[in-house]
C-alpha cells in the first residue's frame, strides 16, 4: 500500500526556530534548560542556536553564550545555523560542542532568495562555491544540499517541478565541482505552500532521478497541513524530517501570522510511533519539553499532543 | 498512485459541537449569526444544533431558538443531533425547518457506550429498533449508519478490525429486520485514536467487504492527526467528511483537554481544493465564519488557514 519507512531521524530545530521569532525576553539559562531537556528525549540531532546578526535577529544574540552553556550528550549531534561567513565563523569557534555539518544552500525561488538573503541564483552559486573552500579548510564535512521555496513562494507563486529539478541539478553541479559525494537532499516548504499531492509528485520525480539521495523534508505548519505532509513523505519512504518541539517557531497566537513553525516533534513522533515506525524519541519526555518550551515562552504552543495526550495510559490500564 | 475523489461532501457540524462546549455565555443571536454565515459559504449541509437534555448540556437549551430563527436556504441541508426519543420528538416539531435523516447509531466500544449513553450493546440495539419505528411514522428516511469509537477507545483501548466489521454487521441486520436501505457508513474517530494506517486498514477492509457504501469520516483532533487522517481517507476514496469550522468543539486553550473539535472545515477544504478536489465551499467566506466563530467564543480557536491565509492571493499577484 505505500513505503513507510520502518525508522526516522528527526532534526528538532524547535530551539533554533522558536528563539529567534519570539518576542521575549528568554534568558539564556531557559534556552539551555529547553535544550537540556531535548537531549533526555533520545532525539539524535538537535539545532541549538543561530549564528546570526544580533540586530537582525536579536533572540539569537547570546548564540554563543547557549552552546558554552548547555550539557552536551555524546551521542547526540548539537547543530546550529548560520547564513554568512562572518555567522561560519562563529560556528568555527565552537566547533568542539558543535557537530558542524556544511551544506550547499539552494532556492527553487529567486525571488525569496533575493528577500531573504539579498542575492540572486547566479550570486548565490558563487556564494556556495566559497563557502564549500571554508568548509574544506575546516575540514567540515559537505555531504547535503538543502533547498528553499520547493513547494511554492509567497514571492513566486507556484514553483514548476521543473525548477525544482534544476535547482537540484545546479547543487549536484555545484558538488561535482568539488569531488563532494551528496548524500542527503533536504527540501524546505519554506512559505506552507506544500500539500500531501505536491509532496509526493516532488518526492516521487526526485527519487525517480536520484535513487541514491537521502531526502529530508522541512515542513511548516502556517496553513494546518504539516502532519498531513509529512505522513506523503513516509509514504513515499522519506525517513528524515526537521521538526520543531510543540511547533516553536511562530505562533498564529501571538501574531507571527504567516510564519507558523515547522511541524510539531511530538506529534510527528507520535504519529511515526502509533504506526509501527521507529523514531528512538520517547514521547512523554518530549511533551515534558514541549510543556516547558510553552513555560519558557509564556504562551500557547501549537502542538496538539502535548494536550491530547498519548494512548499509552489507556492501554496500560487494561494491560 | 490514489483513488483521491474528484468531489467530497462536507458536513459542517461546527455551531452544534463549538455550542454544546463551549463554556460562553453565548447569545441566541450569536448562534444564528454563525449558521446564517455558514450559508453562505457553499456549504450544502450544517448542523444547526442539538436536541439534548438542556440540564446536562446547557450550551443548547435555546435549540428550538436557534432553529426557528436563523435564515434558511434552499439549497442547503440544515441538520440536527438527538440521543433519544425526546430529543427526536423536538426535532420532529422542527421539521419544517430541520433536515431530519435517521440513522442507526452503534458504537464499536460497548465501554464507551455504556460511558455515554448508560447501555450496553444489545440495549443499544433495541433501541435502535425502536427509534426506526419512530422515523418510520414520520416518514424520515433512515438510510445511514454511523459508528463512534471504531478506531480506538479510552475505555476500551484499541478496537479490533473484527468488532469494526462486527458491529457494521450488526447496523446492517437492524437495517434489513425494517427493510432498510442503506447507503452510508459514517465512521467516527470518537476519541482520536486513528492514525492515517488505521483509515486505511479499516476503510480499506469495509470497501473490501460492502464496496456499494459510501463512507463518511467523523475526525477529531485532539492528537493532532485530523487533517493527515483525511487525507489518508481521499487516498482510499472517501469522498464524505464531517467537520468543524476554526476547529469549533473543543479548544485546548481553554482546558478542553482530550475534547478537541472535529478536523478544521477551512484546512480541509483549503487542502481539498489544492489538490484539485471540488468541495463547493468558498474557502474565504469560510475563514470569514470562522473568525466569527473566533469572536463569538472570545478565545483562540485551533484553525489553521484562518490565521495563515490561503495562496490565491500569491497567485493572483503574478497573473
Amino acid at each position: 500500500m505505500s513505503d513507510l519507512p520502518q525508522r526516522v531521524s528527526i532534526h528538532e530545530e524547535g530551539p533554533r526556530e522558536g528563539f529567534q521569532i519570539e518576542p521575549g525576553p528568554i534568558t539564556t539559562a531557559q534556552k539551555i534548560a529547553l535544550v537540556d531537556a531535548l537531549s533526555e528525549t533520545g532525539l539524535k540531532q538537535i539545532q541549538i542556536a543561530s549564528f546570526v546578526n544580533p540586530k537582525r535577529v536579536p533572540g539569537w544574540a547570546d548564540a554563543e553564550a547557549v552552546v558554552t552553556g548547555f550539557h552536551p550528550r555524546a551521542d547526540i549531534r548539537y547543530t546550529a545555523l548560520w547564513l554568512n561567513e562572518k555567522g561560519l565563523e562563529r560556528a568555527i569557534a565552537l566547533a568542539d560542542r558543535l557537530a558542524l555539518r556544511g551544506v550547499i544552500s539552494l532556492c527553487a525561488s529567486e525571488p525569496f532568495l533575493r528577500r531573504n538573503q539579498n542575492r540572486g541564483i547566479e550570486e548565490n552559486i558563487r556564494v556556495q562555491h566559497a563557502q564549500i573552500e571554508l568548509f574544506k579548510a575546516q575540514s567540515i564535512p559537505v555531504d547535503v544540499i538543502a533547498i528553499m521555496a520547493v513547494f511554492g513562494c509567497n514571492f513566486a507563486g507556484d514553483i514548476s517541478l521543473a525548477t525544482v529539478l534544476d535547482t537540484v541539478v545546479q547543487g549536484m553541479e555545484i558538488a561535482a565541482a568539488h569531488d563532494l559525494a551528496i548524500k542527503t537532499l533536504s527540501l524546505a516548504d519554506t512559505m506552507a505552500w506544500a500539500t500531501p499531492q505536491s509532496i509526493k509528485r516532488v518526492v516521487g520525480a526526485i527519487r525517480e532521478r536520484w535513487p541514491e539521495l537521502r531526502l529530508n523534508l522541512h515542513l511548516h505548519d502556517t496553513r494546518g497541513l504539516g502532519i498531513a505532509n509529512a505522513y506523503a513523505g513516509l509514504e513515499m519512504g522519506v525517513n528524515s524530517f526537521d521538526s520543531s518541539v510543540a511547533g516553536l517557531g511562530g505562533c498564529p497566537f501571538a501574531g507571527h501570522k504567516g510564519a507558523a513553525g515547522n511541524v510539531c516533534t511530538e506529534d510527528l513522533v507520535f504519529m511515526c510511533e502509533e504506526m509501527g515506525i521507529a523514531t528512538g524519541v520517547d514521547v512523554e519526555k518530549l511533551i515534558a519539553a514541549a510543556q516547558l518550551a510553552e513555560k519558557i515562552v509564556g504562551h500557547p504552543l501549537p502542538g496538539s499532543v502535548m494536550r491530547g495526550g498519548t494512548l499509552g495510559k489507556y492501554r496500560h490500564a487494561r494491560a
